[in-house]
């Protein structure tokens, strides 16, 4: 691992190279194979983690059957922060989605950088407020909308988040994600999805979503920003 | 405003007297009466507050009937942080609820403290991260939970964090504002405190919750920690 490589990694790139030597001192480099998990909800949090490549899926369940995705973890982002600032246990389950590979840093070297890095410390500070917006708003979403504006909400979301620049209007995920990222399972969900096709909102076929009529679509969802 | 008065704000009390004194010389102190709106959804922000005295209502609504009430923020509670760290409008309303008292500090001011203010800094992360974590347990509440345990997770929150140390089971709240914490209206609400009243789990009378049987309100919502 050396700096040229962490500065590519977005959440480096304000950084300053004397921060990312110490960061490399200070970090350990995990490798996990996808469908490791990597802590549970209600473990004890004894670590802060970094994605350097691959993908890690932060979610929550009831141990039945419906499962919420809280977010996937890509290349830059971080978990683990919440259970060191306080909670002590984990709030979700972090599971690698495929084979990925982490920067683990302990409690008391996260604690140093927090008090000596203050670009650390901005990066930590903007993602997690951006996180806790987008949490209040899937608590405005689960609370103003019936299944077909949460969904409208969501898609356009996914547009926004991962469309490619050239083209909003197509999103690549299975049905099964789509009912993981909703909390909701297949049967509603798919009634949904068809009845937006009916009316000409959207298609959706093998594994994409293509938005077909954007306008209606946000009309759908009224608190979409 | 002395450094004496701000050492029994809880927000301040991890602070040394030379970081009171540098906060004094960079906030302002402002009142808002009853009623008062403090800032709209959707306003450009420019400040951080901290509350010194009085409650004010953090909320976000359709603009319709509906509104919920995201928190109530009193004595040594922060706000306003999320549009200075990055959103830059706000995500949701702040109203005083009372006439209160709060400290104000610019968005330039509120980036140099962060930068020179360890345990500034440290209070602002940790309350984050608690806020994130309560935000992810309200969408948890509302995907798995239907009405009667919404109600059951609420009551049992209320009754940990507002109960009198001594008996927790007695919870002063009108019906309305019941309903706007569930993010509901009034009709559903007393259906479902009724069936609760019923079932000999909780009493309701004169603006006060009782919890007669607290081991069944917890089986009634099973995700509460």
């Amino acid at each position: 691992m050396t700096v040229k490589y962490l500065k590519k990694v977005s959440f480096f790139k304000d950084l300053k190279i004397t921060e990312l030597k110490r960061i490399l001192d200070i970090a350990k480099n995990v490798s996990f194979k996808a469908g490791d998990r990597i802590f549970s909800k209600e473990d004890v949090g004894r670590n802060f983690f970094i994605v350097l490549a691959g993908k890690v899926k932060i979610y929550t369940s009831t141990g039945e059957k419906r499962s919420k995705t809280l977010a996937y973890m890509v290349e830059g982002d971080f978990f683990g922060e919440m259970a060191l600032l306080g909670g002590k246990t984990r709030s979700a389950s972090a599971q690698a989605e495929t084979d990925c590979q982490l920067m683990v840093v302990d409690k008391e070297s996260f604690y140093e950088l927090i008090e000596t890095d203050v670009n650390f410390t901005l990066c930590l500070l903007r993602t997690m407020s951006e996180r806790l917006r987008k949490s209040n708003q899937d608590v405005e979403s689960l609370l103003f909308h019936n299944m077909l504006g949460r969904l409208a909400f969501t898609i356009l979301r996914l547009s926004k988040e991962h469309g490619i620049k050239k083209d909003r209007s197509h999103i690549n995920l299975t049905l099964h994600d789509l009912a993981d990222l909703l909390g909701t399972t297949r049967e509603p969900l798919s009634r949904s999805l068809s009845v937006m096709k009916k009316a000409g909102i959207l298609d959706y076929e093998d594994k994409q979503i293509v938005i077909k009529d954007r306008k209606r679509l946000e009309s759908m969802a009224p608190t979409y920003p």
